[in-house]
C-alpha cells in the first residue's frame, strides 16, 4: 500500500480517462457542458470555482458561468435554473451554495431534473444515494473519498470505517457509500463518548469534522488508512492544513491523504466526471 | 429502567394521544382517512393489514381499502394513486409492497405527494429522512423503534448504538434517526468482521437482520438495551420469534423488547400517527 494517498495523482488519472470519454462524445457532435450559477459576485468558494475551471479546461468540458445579482429574488433564480434545465446544450448544472438567506435552496433545486443534478442537490439524487440506485450522483467530496481509495486499490469491504463528522454533504453520504462498499461503518460526532477510543478501533478513519488538527496520534490504530477531508487556512504557517495533525499521525498510519493535495483535489474532478456521465446519459 | 420494553404498552399510550387529536380534527369537520392500495387479493402481509384495521378503528381513522386485480397494469395503478392523491377526503395513502414484478414501484410512488406519503415511499420522504427535514415521515418500523425508546425514557444521545442489518426500510433509516438523536451509530451486516465483538460494544443493540435467534448472549454487553425487529414464525414452537434469542439474552440485557409485543406492535400505530399528522397538516 502506498503511504501517501495523493488526490492529485488520483484526479490526474481520472481526468485522463474523462478526456477520452469527452473525445468520444465530441465525435458524436456533443460537447459536455457545465452551467454554474452563482448568486452574488464574491463567493467564499472562489478557489473551488478556480479548480472547476481548471479541470473543465483540461478535460474538455465547456463551462457556462451565470451570475445573478445578490438581490435577484427567488423567481429570477428559478427562471434561470429552469432555462438551463430545458437547454439541450447544458449537460449539468452546479448551483453554488449556500445561497443568500432570502432564497429557498430546496425550491431552487426542484427546478433541476435529476439527470442534470451533478452536485446532488435534488431530492431524487439524495434518495438515490440513500437507496443506492443508479441514475443520480452522490456529493462530489464524499464520492472523491471513495475514488481515492479505489485508485490506491484499497477495498473498504470488511473494514471498520469510522467517519468523524455527520454533515449532509460529506459525513452522512460517505457513511452510506462506505456501507454500500461493505464496510462496517460508525459515524461519530461531537456527542460521541470516548471519541479517541472509537477512532482507534478504525481500520479506515475519515476526518470530516472541520476542526483543524483535531485528530492526533491517539486517534489512530497503527496501520490504519486515514482520509482527511478538512480544509483550513493556517495563517501562521502560511499554508492549508486539515482536520488531521499530519506530521504526528503519518508515521502511525498505514496510508494517509495529505492536505492540500488529498481528498480536496478530488472534488472538482468528481464534478467533471458527473458532467461527462450526464452528457453520455443524455445522448442515449 | 423497565426490563421489558413493551411495544403494546407504548402503542396504547400513543393511540390514546392520537384519539384526542382525531377528536379535535373531527370537531373541525375533518375525518382523518387512510387509503390502502393493494394489487392482488392475497398479501403476505395480511397480519399487518389486520393490525392497521384494528389501530385505525381504535384511533378513529376512516379506512378506505382499494384492491386492484393482479394483472392490473402500471397505468391502472398510477391512475388509482393519482385519484387518491387528489381526493381531499384522503389524508394518507399506503401502497402495499412489494408490488408484482411487472409493476414499477418508484413510478407508482411518484404519483403520491409527500404530504400524503405516510409510509415513506417517495423520494421526497426519503430525502427528508436523510436531511432530517420536517414535512415527511420516516419508515414506520424504524420510527417505531425510536418511539419505543422514548416511551421508556431511554435517550440514545451519547450511546453507542449498533444496528445489525442495513435494509432500506429499517436498518439504514433507523441508523439515520439514531444519529439525529445524537447516538454514535455503527451499522453492521453480513460482511462485518468480528460481529459479536462489535455488537458487544453496543449500549443499544438493534437486531434487524431477519435471522431467527441469531443474536445470542455473546453479542450482548451486560446492561445493554436490546431492540428486536425480527419477526419469524416458529412452527415447532407454534409462536412468533425474533432475531434475538430472548430467553438467553434477556437476563444479560438492561432492557429488551420481546417478540411478539415489542417493536412489531409499534408499526401500525406509527402509520396511524402519520395519517393523523397528515390530516392536521392538510387542515392548515
Amino acid at each position: 500500500m502506498e503511504h501517501i494517498l495523493s488526490g492529485r495523482a488520483a484526479a490526474a488519472d481520472l481526468q485522463a480517462k474523462l478526456k477520452e470519454r469527452v473525445l468520444a462524445l465530441q465525435a458524436g457532435g456533443i460537447v459536455p457542458t457545465l452551467a454554474t450559477v452563482r448568486v452574488g459576485e464574491d463567493g467564499a468558494d472562489a478557489s473551488y470555482e478556480r479548480a472547476i475551471v481548471r479541470v473543465c479546461q483540461n478535460v474538455g468540458i465547456r463551462l457556462q458561468k451565470h451570475v445573478l445579482p445578490l438581490g435577484c429574488g427567488q423567481a429570477a433564480l428559478e427562471d434561470q435554473l429552469r432555462r438551463l434545465d430545458r437547454d439541450p446544450e447544458t449537460s449539468g448544472i452546479l448551483l453554488f451554495r449556500p445561497l443568500p438567506k432570502a432564497l429557498d435552496e430546496a425550491a431552487a433545486a426542484a427546478c433541476i431534473r435529476p439527470g442534470k443534478d451533478v452536485d446532488c442537490m435534488t431530492e431524487a439524487a439524495l434518495a438515490g444515494v440513500y437507496l443506492g440506485t443508479s441514475g443520480s450522483w452522490a456529493p462530489c467530496t464524499a464520492e472523491g473519498c471513495m475514488r481515492l481509495l479505489a485508485h490506491y486499490g484499497i477495498d473498504p469491504a470488511g473494514m471498520h470505517a469510522v467517519v468523524l463528522g455527520r454533515s449532509a454533504v460529506v459525513g452522512r453520504p460517505l457513511a452510506t457509500l462506505l456501507l454500500r462498499a461493505n464496510a462496517t461503518v460508525t459515524v461519530c460526532h461531537s456527542k460521541t463518548r470516548d471519541l479517541a477510543a472509537v477512532c482507534r478501533s478504525a481500520d479506515l478513519l475519515v476526518a470530516a469534522l472541520g476542526k483543524e488538527h483535531f485528530v492526533g496520534p491517539e486517534y489512530i490504530k497503527p496501520g490504519a488508512v486515514v482520509l482527511d477531508v478538512g480544509v483550513h487556512w493556517n495563517a501562521a504557517a502560511g499554508k492549508m492544513t486539515g482536520d488531521v495533525d499530519f506530521d504526528a499521525v503519518a508515521p502511525l498510519a498505514g496510508a494517509i491523504s495529505p492536505v492540500p493535495g488529498g481528498v480536496g483535489a478530488m472534488t472538482s474532478t468528481m464534478l467533471a466526471a458527473h458532467v461527462v456521465a450526464a452528457a453520455e446519459a443524455q445522448k442515449e
